[in-house]
């Protein structure tokens, strides 16, 4: 039976994206040896990485304009430990952060062990239920730091505050799913495993002039020039992950590019939503306002349906559906190579109960 | 043709393992979904990472010994920071090293960030190519730290010191080759690219007992404890090489486990230096009593001969036999995947030279 993916992350990517992958693993480049058996410093692969990292800037618009892309590991979590690490000043270092979700609180705690955290907006008191606005950046920080969708919670970042300081966005669930001007970041990170590729490699987009002015050592694996002087080869990368994210890259820049994707994100999210919206079984669980293209989080109106409902979307082959176990209800995470179709097909579920 | 793979690492992997990550890569566990789209705590990976974690233990006869098993990642290069991070004590904290080649000299760069570092032997003076013997350990360190097997210059620790000490192993290059009392080390890591499986994970198992008494301050992903409270599940970890890695686990396990593969690995290395000790074109690179069984590093007695000799091995379908850069020379990598009679075809193609 055909699978309609909903899950989080790792997620669904496109099918022939993983039929390539799994080609690649039995034979790679015609080699025959697999991808997974030959030296990250072959020319083989040395031209996935270097392609996958010219994918992001040509994706993301930020060929020419002094970025670099990089593809490491440790997730998003490591993330959070290595922008204090390169960006917090030793002495007297500041940062601010928005808390908007489980994600954003978790980089909050890593940062603290650096210096000074502002938290200068929160959604906690409403269980991350919606985006807070109408901040202010206090001028004197390091950084500022946002997360720009919330997987657990749904909601998402619509407009960016103008900070004239180095900007920081986690873009773990997000990134590649709509256009923005990603110039207006210095740094940008994300795990791979929900538009980009299967988990195992995190992406980092960092503008090289921000970096080495904190005063701080930085031990070697936890230093973006480092990391940028080796062209992402520091040490043995995660050649596998990598390699799918470079499909998967391309995949994506063959359809169009994020301008097309997008359209085809807001229409699956337009679809939900609007079910939601309109059948008395359901609610939404998040501020109308900022809702997540990419995780729609909602509930039953009446509990008693669960077992109903449950039983309903299993039949028809939907996987993946729960909520986070922090939030309960239901979540559909709808990244990128989702087909409009498994949405069609939760909604005729959906109008089933 | 069949390809005869003496990659340093990533490196061999075998065929069989190979075949099953290329069909989970379409459809996992007969859930019609590829391995790398499902929740990594969904119970079919957890099951994964769950038998990967205990056959380590097992293999490595240390269960009920009080250690864990976690796959992480970043590689031993991360390890190299993780290590002084949680044994170093945060005041006055001191280990001790050896210098046996180029990943130990990189270990002991990360240590120094993090208190005294005392290397006490080092092979430094000719070029790596013997195993130091002889030396004291201070008792006053927070631990020991060794290098088992030098991958770059093919040296390998045949016996190690006796102290009461914390003592701690990089064994990335010869883990799982050959039976030793795993329980005489409190930590031991390595990366997975060489004979466990793709790059992106790293094995650390660690003596839970040694933990928590620092009074340093880690940042959580950098956290043993952390890991272990959380099953090696803190965030989303490399799926794909973890689940690589369960199947060789399980393959050497099927094969007769540490003790059945030691013997082969004997066996392909007296094949290999036989030829180079008994061939006048041939000269090994390394002390005779120090040679590793993993990595050969050998060199031409006439270097005029090179052109010929490369185009022989070439022609005979030998991958991956050129040495480090740093050494230069040949070097084969003899991991636990690579066949007897791999080493068969690269020691009849010595003798046509």
């Amino acid at each position: 039976m055909k699978k309609h993916n909903f899950s989080a992350g790792p997620c669904i990517l496109p099918q022939s994206v993983l039929k390539q992958a799994s080609e690649a693993v039995l034979n790679f480049d015609n080699l025959d040896l697999s991808l997974i058996e030959i030296s990250h410093r072959s020319k083989n692969f040395v031209a996935v990485m270097e392609k996958a990292r010219s994918l992001v800037l040509e994706l993301l618009n930020l060929e020419g304009k002094g970025y670099t892309a990089l593809f490491l590991q440790g997730g998003a979590s490591l993330e959070f430990l290595m922008t204090p690490y390169n960006l917090m000043k030793n002495e007297g270092g500041k940062a601010a952060y928005t808390n908007t979700g489980t994600w954003a609180d978790k980089a909050i705690k890593e940062a603290k062990l650096f210096g000074e955290v502002a938290v200068i907006a929160s959604s906690k008191d409403k269980n991350h239920s919606y985006i807070p606005k109408n901040y202010t950046i206090p001028s004197d920080v390091d950084y500022f730091h946002c997360t720009s969708n919330n997987t657990i919670s749904g909601t998402q970042m619509k407009t960016f505050p103008k900070f004239d300081g180095v900007t920081v966005c986690d873009m773990s669930s997000d990134i590649f799913s709509r256009e923005l001007d990603f110039s207006q970041f210095d740094l940008i990170y994300a795990g791979a495993q929900k538009n980009m590729g299967p988990a195992g490699t995190t992406l980092v987009v960092v503008k090289d002039e921000i970096l080495g002015k904190t005063g701080r050592t930085i031990p070697s694996m936890l230093d973006y020039q480092i990391h940028i002087s080796k062209d992402s080869m520091f040490n043995t990368p995660a050649v596998f992950p990598i390699y799918v994210s470079m499909l998967t890259l391309q995949w994506l820049k063959d359809l169009g590019g994020i301008k097309a994707i997008e359209k085809i994100n807001n229409e699956k999210a337009a679809l939900l939503y609007a079910e939601i919206d309109s059948n008395p079984n359901f609610k939404g669980n998040t501020a109308t306002e900022d809702r997540s293209i990419m995780n729609v989080t909602f509930s039953l109106t009446d509990d008693n349906k669960k077992e109903a409902f449950d039983k309903l979307w299993n039949a028809a082959g939907i996987n993946g559906l729960n909520g986070h176990r922090s939030v309960g209800g239901y979540r559909a995470s709808m990244y990128n190579a989702l087909p409009l179709e498994s949405v069609q097909a939760l909604v005729n579920v959906m109008k089933q109960l």
